[in-house]
């Protein structure tokens, strides 16, 4: 086609340059090579234009000839190619995210194949074979029999093993595609790779001679069906276990926590091990199982694991006297539950609570950080002159110190002697990280803190705790029209989340804590969410009051009860609302003061079934007005010297959010009483644990 | 070729289905169209077989009728049409992530080109044209001049016109690619897409009529030039700021924190608003500037911004008076930074440390759920009978309850009455969630926790903080080698996550920090850690007692002091070094007895500068051996009930470890003093702020 011999310009140990010497082998096309300069991405030159993907160099060949079928042999298996192409170079590029997925796909796709596409080496082997045979090498992947043969197959042709035989150590240049062919290279690469019929093994379980966590069983290809016939290790804690057929034979649920699901295990009394389990193998015994994956004859999972042939084994690590066991039973209470706060994420509920609560996490971080937000740690203990009212904690040395003396504490003018303290004078633990972030953002632009904040408050309701988590985002440049929209944007970027990441957990909330559940989220999804100022809502909930009945009579200038919250959400534009600008009277100091006189910046997002779950505002930056404001409100502006400071020097229009990490996750979960979605709830007389 | 006619099954609204029929029409393929049951990428199928991916789609039309140029005219064209084609279905799949910098590539190539490849439509404009208008559509990109005159060419071809003019509204089915062209649909499509010419805006800046990060520009394909005549608004604080040319131009050095480099501001007297800034626009002053980016002439930097034409503009948010301003001056010291710890992220060395630490944090979250670890909040009071010990801070209501009423504490027998207390019983602040997330992960097999833990230690040195951060992973089925390759992982992937997410940081601190940082953290990633046992550093400590001249002699059975550690890490191994299997008598009872009876299984890994990073252990799992070691102590095993509560019920092997995040971030930026890696540090006497 063109006489003149292109440049592959790309690193020897870069498997991409090695794809690409094996298909130009395989395509019968002469390629020259250089090592790059750089680390970068293989590059095809020719003396006027080169090509850069890889994908896009392989086909490059795989056209040159037309006589070639390394492209396919007909024009639909070209087709195949391409797919298999595109999936190769996206599933197996470095560093692999879902490697055992993709290894499931190729070995029921190769079970009743030589090749990925129809009778000979294509593009496609290519770009998967190299790939997958270092993740091997590197103990990332186990491979399935049909899938080691297939490589097997396709390291042994010809252009592999002129490729491979020669590649360098690392750091020399890498070889001409067109080198002699060697012999026996394939019998080195082989040795290289030790054989296992294993999955995919969880990297730091090397003691217990590797496990395979139960969740990339089951939910393997979705339904775990792919994985009939592989020998697996799985360990985890009995949900329940019966004998059957007179003792012959055991069934065990077993729950290792990474998925809500239990994988049913079958163990025959002829397998190893099945003797110690005697006695012992009751709810809450651990064990390490061994045994073949098969589909589950009518259970209500689809695979289940048989321990009975050789190789088999189950391996009790400590076993339960049942009738001491405080979990042995069924559908215990949540207040019971609460009791045994070290025992309960072993139930159901407490194990998705803790699965959806680090998923919402997750999605916290992310959204902030792809938002460009940086993440601020603020102090948890404060002692700033602004702080200190009510409802807050007090964190001390001299209680204990006067506890070891023997001695009371001395007061003058009813005031303890703070000098002694760590601090030298009262120290609090924080209730917002707000004032702190803010110094942040004025300095940073965008940021962000998640953290533990106190209320000393004696509430003994179940929506509040002494200790929980906030998230509180600040943004420089930011109105409150942006606000509103970053808080509508994180509460639906974490909702999203959990329905990607942890659906069979909300399943089990729809099913056992709040029946429509999921449809309750897709709602919230949906659409926008209202926006209504609150003299709007005012007006709106003075028409409903004739038939809505409020217990407290609506008049503008209050603050909006739950009953009023919940009507708007859930009666009157039933999804998500947010009202904005309330009066200034009911609002904090801080909040921006509007041109009307008489509103401030304000937002908060109501949504429905759970009434209030973020709350902020657009700051005050002109100083003349905070400091008004201060006065206003009773309080010394010295005190907030350093908060002035930032409207002395360089202020910006700001604004922020707060939200209450357990109030999230009791709306994604359904979970009505906040001592249920943090691990340790601690309240008035509860610290224990 | 073949008279079948394929079925798409595809989402109306599905910009591939889109692509996928205008490629079809611009390829004279007839395709049925059906809509899918779910939301599945669109797939074409044949009687017998079918093809999934969008890329395999495109190039099948591609290949169809041998006549077509669709996939480029020439041999050479059909390669790029690749490259374009792959780099489309990367660079503008859903969810965009580097949006701008493929409005950059694209305005680039097409400045002096009307398609992507040769002189017709090809796939390769199929695949970028849809997303990008979708898109631009949503306000998440602002297109150059060349890419907006293309998307207008690419979208007026009878191809584009004859799908998108008839995409039924949401819901409905796919139109059949066959439909009659209708008129003007190029003019309603452009009536949806308000036209500007400034780059990628901060999506939370409405406020400010938009603004484009500082990073965005300057780290535009790398130094910025891409972005070379286009028309920008930044906002930020002044670093410095002067006037020349008697008055007529301002040159000014701004940061928002988005990156530690300031961009220069090239202010004319002619410019709006250049007046307003007389007097007030010295260091720390905040505004916005709208201008030009240029290349600059000479500067350290590629880029700077020059307001000048008409269209630009300043703005002044906030002033300075600059004898008030506390860091008006350059090259303050560390300590005084201390002092303003409000003002001070607005330096560099605190503005790249917090970049840093945010880093790093985001680092860890992901390395531990791509392993599938949980992350759990452990509490941070706590009342446990087994914590109490001293240097911990004491939690009370009680010392205001006394102030309010005017009476010292009553105390009886030397002890207070904390019947009155919140918790009902002394409460403290944790000094470690180890306890707390063992019990999770003898439930959920993997978890770790990361927050705030607290030492009232009275300590003043440059190494300890009051409140600092701790992250605590815990590995169920785990033993000290699992524990000890999952430290080495981690600390690798923090690092390497630093390096390439904050590499001028990094060049800062190597600059003005620790000469030599940069190399020293590539050592630390280059090669495995070593690891001895504490009996073998020991020998080797012995050997090298001569020379070495420690200030405490070496014997077995000793703790190792500072300077010991790092001799072992910078003379002996010269990298990071992991000690393992300590004596009994040295660490603490929860650890796992070794067979020796004489040592323990824990670790410590210690890095040369910084000395311990972390410190674990695989956890003892035999209650006779825990209930020994606890009463060998001085213990009580009772006040450990529910500790002992995990070996009592289904007890496995597990292992764990902390690391002071603090430390994390000394080690990985140099900066020598605690004080200086956390926001507002707490130490004796100080938690102001």
């Amino acid at each position: 086609m063109t006489g003149r011999i292109p440049l592959l310009v790309g690193g020897a140990d870069d498997v991409r340059t090695q794809m690409i010497l094996v298909a130009a082998h395989a395509a019968e096309v002469d390629v020259k090579t250089e090592a790059p300069k750089s680390a970068a991405a293989p590059e095809l030159q020719f003396s006027d234009k080169k090509i850069t993907y890889t994908g896009a160099i392989l086909r490059f060949f795989g056209r040159f000839h037309e006589s070639s079928e390394v492209y396919g042999s007909s024009f639909y298996e070209s087709a195949e190619v391409d797919s298999w192409l595109d999936w190769a170079l996206m599933e197996l590029a470095e560093p692999p995210v879902r490697l055992e997925q993709a290894a499931q796909t190729l070995e029921k796709h190769l079970e009743q194949r030589v090749f990925l596409v129809g009778q000979r080496l294509t593009l496609a082997d290519i770009a998967a074979s190299l790939p997958l045979q270092r993740f091997q090498q590197q103990g990332l992947v186990q491979l399935g029999r049909a899938t080691k043969r297939w490589l097997g197959t396709c390291l042994a042709t010809e252009a592999a093993c002129s490729v491979l035989s020669s590649a360098p150590p690392k750091g020399k240049a890498a070889a001409a595609a067109t080198a002699a062919p060697s012999v026996a290279p394939v019998a080195a690469v082989a040795g290289a790779t030790p054989m296992s019929s294993t999955p995919l093994l969880d990297r730091y379980s090397s003691c217990v001679g590797g496990r395979t966590e139960i969740k990339r069983i089951m939910l393997a290809d979705g339904d775990g069906k792919s994985m009939v016939g592989q020998k697996v290790s799985v360990c985890g804690w009995v949900k329940t276990a019966r004998e059957a057929d007179k003792g012959k034979i055991m069934f065990v649920q077993l729950n290792d926590g990474s998925i809500p699901l239990d994988i049913q295990v079958v163990i025959d009394s002829g397998a190893k091990g099945f003797d110690s389990l005697k006695g012992k193998c009751s709810t809450g015994a651990s064990m390490k199982c061994t045994g073949e994956v098969v589909a589950s004859p009518g259970g209500k999972q689809a695979v289940e694991i048989l321990v009975k042939d050789a190789g088999s084994e189950v391996v009790l690590f400590g076993g339960v006297d049942a009738k001491e066991y405080p979990l042995a039973k069924k559908g215990h209470s949540h207040e019971y539950l609460r009791s045994i706060a070290h025992l309960r994420p072993r139930s159901n509920l407490i194990g998705s609570v803790a699965r959806v609560r680090a998923a919402l996490a997750q999605a916290t971080h992310e959204f902030f950080r792809s938002n460009n937000f940086l993440y601020v740690h603020t102090p948890l203990i404060t002692a700033a002159d602004c702080e200190g009212a009510g409802e807050m904690f007090q964190v001390t040395t001299m209680m204990a110190e006067a506890e070891k003396d023997g001695k009371p504490l001395p007061m003058a003018n009813g005031k303890f002697d703070y000098t002694k303290d760590f601090f030298q004078k009262p120290a609090f633990l924080t209730v917002s990280g707000q004032l702190s972030v803010e110094n942040y953002c004025c300095s940073l632009s965008k940021v962000y803190t998640f953290g533990p904040t106190f209320r000393a408050e004696n509430s003994h309701t179940s929506r509040h705790l002494a200790e929980f988590w906030m998230i509180e985002p600040e943004l420089a440049f930011a109105d409150i029209v942006d606000d509103m929209n970053c808080a509508e944007d994180y509460l639906k970027y974490c909702v999203r989340y959990a329905m990607e990441h942890n659906r069979q957990d909300l399943e089990f909330f729809d099913d056992k804590i709040e029946k429509g559940l999921v449809k309750r989220l897709e709602n919230l999804l949906a659409e926008p969410f209202a926006r209504v100022t609150y003299t709007e809502a005012i007006d709106i909930l003075l028409k409903e009051s004739p038939t809505a009945k409020f217990q407290v009579p609506v008049e503008w200038g209050m603050d909006l009860g739950s009953e009023h919250e919940r009507h708007l959400a859930e009666k009157v534009f039933k999804k998500p609302t947010i009202v904005y600008n309330y009066p200034k009277d009911i609002k904090a100091f801080y909040m921006r003061l509007n041109e009307d006189n008489k509103t401030v910046a304000a937002m908060d997002v109501l949504a429905p079934a759970i009434g209030e779950v973020i709350g902020g505002s657009q700051r005050e930056e002109r100083l003349d007005v905070l400091d008004r404001r201060i006065t206003e409100m009773g309080l010394e502006p010295k005190d907030y010297w350093w908060y002035r400071d930032l409207r002395r020097f360089g202020s910006v229009p700001h604004s922020g959010f707060g939200l209450g990490f357990e109030r999230l996750i009791m709306l994604t979960t359904g979970v009505e009483n906040i001592r249920d979605v943090i691990p340790y709830p601690r309240y008035p007389g509860h610290a224990e644990f």
